[in-house]
């Protein structure tokens, strides 16, 4: 348990170092706007990335992992700045189920964030001032139209997998979606084709909880060199429950008290569990950005995959060939497998070729990102499987 | 569903007002202190209550219903200030389940609560300024003690019933666990013997939302003329959709836009239920007192029953004669029927005469206070033959 890293624990990065975070960039012009579905274009821009293992010669092995809503493209490697070790250490590296000894494997970071890629916090050319809110509103297609051109500027035309959880995977049911010849197999982990209305409201909460913070300045912090830090920690605080089940809150925490025997009888963080949570949004403050937070989660509100095809979800897998493999956990409350089950349903009334697990795991909504074997073994086995398929030369991947 | 009210939309009363409410006020003296568990005591203290229907001659009638956390003593009349209707005329009233025809009806405003009640708002005699945080941390078994105060003061010696439902099914089990020989029948609802982890997770973050507001100036608002209210509105967002099921939810607001047919790709209340958590948090801050929001939580926070008796919650109901009524709700996620199933198991383990339902009802914790005709006839069923066993005369209820 002490070595596992969750959704919240990952980096401790330090936001103003990160604005020259260590990541490879790929900048884009003024020539070289990004369309976005507010209608508008963002010129010029960039996209922060890292890669691991090598692209081989025909260009047949990359796979593109997506981070959900508070990651980072470190997904296999030591951040530099916090010197943390990979969120997803267990599903990517060599020797993992998605092995860099035989997978060329690419994380950005996504539009809208604060590790480098364009987001809110950057520089707006047209005022010389952080954007803040005249950043406009991205969308999850948004963020895999970003993807998609850096993977462009990389000279890659098919990906081999799309892999994410999360937030993440709704950017691999997106990217199924709009780009179907260039994905020949998504692995979309504990998502769904929608945001709910019970996370829409979670996240309208922590929105709140931010912008209720005279700190947060109407959005214009940096400028005004403060930082809504007690209202994006009390937002974190929110969200970070939701990554929990109740069966692992009382099995870590229970009513156990903190460094004390009996009740103080007053405010302070008798149980464990306040002390925990605050110490999550604490620390969280200093790996992220507020606007941003209020950008991504806006994000994964408005997505609604079967919106953008006439309201019929099995539409945007119209004869699709990309192999699916869908993953969700028994305990996992914010996107429970009824919504993967959903997606499924669509996939097989669009005939697609389509595996789904749903693994017994009392871990909430972090189990994609903890250790669990089932889900390890279950995508070392789709994906060597697809290589296979691919005719990707994998060492005993024939037998 | 218009004419229904939840937990959130029961009262919209005026703070200022609620000073001099216009229930009835048990007075307390210096003479008289309540001790409380935190080691101390308070003098003097007072309790608001309301009553309805009429005592009987031998005091055999009396129905002590239990607010829950943000509920107050108006039960089944009309706030005075509001001008809106009880917040359970479903359940109590002539010819309702509990029979204000029959039965004399008693509820009062919680110890530590802002509508009558001693609480952190009440005036310091010490320093004739509010309390504020020198108001000590008090328990639902302080509450209890207080009610059985009141009790005592109107020359009742048995209660026929205790009702409640949420931390009103708090104090219905502390009632039959501290005062046994003084509870004829308890219906504890949609309630558990302790505050789970992931509960008191809750609250915590809606501490922390007051907290976390520079105009809670360190609980002494009120002597400084402002007013917490962002942090107190993020606050009981964040608890209301913990009130509701993912699917009801999902069928009350699901992805409907508010007041428009497109997203408008900004921070607005795009989304349905983004407007009606705004409403529900910004109606809220004119009938709460955010520091009493925060003593009401921390009493739930605290309570653990078998905390009280040894670790073993079977103890605590030992030799009980109290007829129990325990009732839970499918959908209800805050307090699930594995709570439930822990008193029964502990009754049952005790001896005690109790009967048990889930019910069946996809509207989530705040179900207790809806329309829900299963919750009804049962409670009218277990009422009529307490009635009955007691010998309190009931026309139609030898039938």
């Amino acid at each position: 348990m002490a070595n596992e890293t969750s959704e919240t624990e990952t980096a401790q990065l330090s936001l103003r170092e990160a604005d020259t975070p260590s990541s490879k960039l790929q900048l884009f012009g003024a020539d070289e706007p990004l369309e976005l579905d507010a209608g508008t274009s963002l010129a010029p821009w960039q996209i922060a990335y890292e890669t691991y293992g090598t692209l081989n010669a025909d260009k047949s092995n990359a796979v593109l992992i997506c981070h959900a809503l508070t990651g980072d493209q470190y997904v296999a490697s030591t951040n530099p700045i916090t010197g943390k070790s990979g969120w997803w250490t267990r599903m990517v590296g060599p020797g993992r189920p998605i092995d860099t000894n035989h997978y060329f494997v690419i994380c950005s970071n996504v539009l809208g964030g604060c590790l480098g890629t364009t987001g809110p916090a950057t520089t707006n050319p047209a005022t010389g001032k952080p954007y803040a809110l005249e950043m406009p509103v991205v969308t999850i297609r948004d963020m895999v139209r970003a993807q998609a051109r850096l993977i462009d500027k990389l000279g890659i035309d098919t990906l081999f997998a799309v892999v994410g959880g999360s937030m993440g995977g709704m950017q691999v049911l997106q990217w199924a979606a709009s780009y179907p010849e260039r994905v020949f197999a998504a692995v979309p982990i504990a998502t769904g084709a929608r945001h709910s209305s019970q996370n829409i409201a979670f996240h309208e909460v922590g929105r709140q909880a931010i912008m209720a913070d005279p700190m947060w300045e109407g959005g214009s912090y940096i400028a005004s060199g403060t930082r809504p830090t007690k209202g994006l920690a009390v937002a974190r605080m929110a969200a970070h429950i939701t990554y929990m089940s109740d069966e692992s809150l009382h099995q870590k925490f229970g009513r156990n008290l903190q460094d004390r025997e009996t009740l103080t009888f007053g405010f302070d963080a008798d149980f464990q569990i306040e002390s925990y949570l605050r110490h999550q949004g604490m620390t969280f403050v200093d790996r992220f950005d507020a606007n941003s937070y209020l950008y991504v989660t806006r994000a994964m509100d408005y997505f609604d995959l079967a919106g953008q095809f006439g309201g019929t979800l099995a539409n945007a897998f119209k004869n699709s060939s990309t192999r699916f493999c869908i993953m969700s956990f028994t305990s996992d409350w914010l996107f429970p497998t009824s919504e993967s089950r959903a997606v499924v349903k669509a996939l097989n009334a669009a005939a697609a070729n389509v595996s789904f697990v749903e693994i017994d795991c009392d871990r909430g909504h972090d189990s994609f990102l903890l250790d669990v074997p089932e889900m390890f073994s279950t995508i070392r086995g789709f994906i060597t499987g697809s290589a296979i398929a691919r005719g990707i030369p994998i060492p005993g991947g024939s037998n």
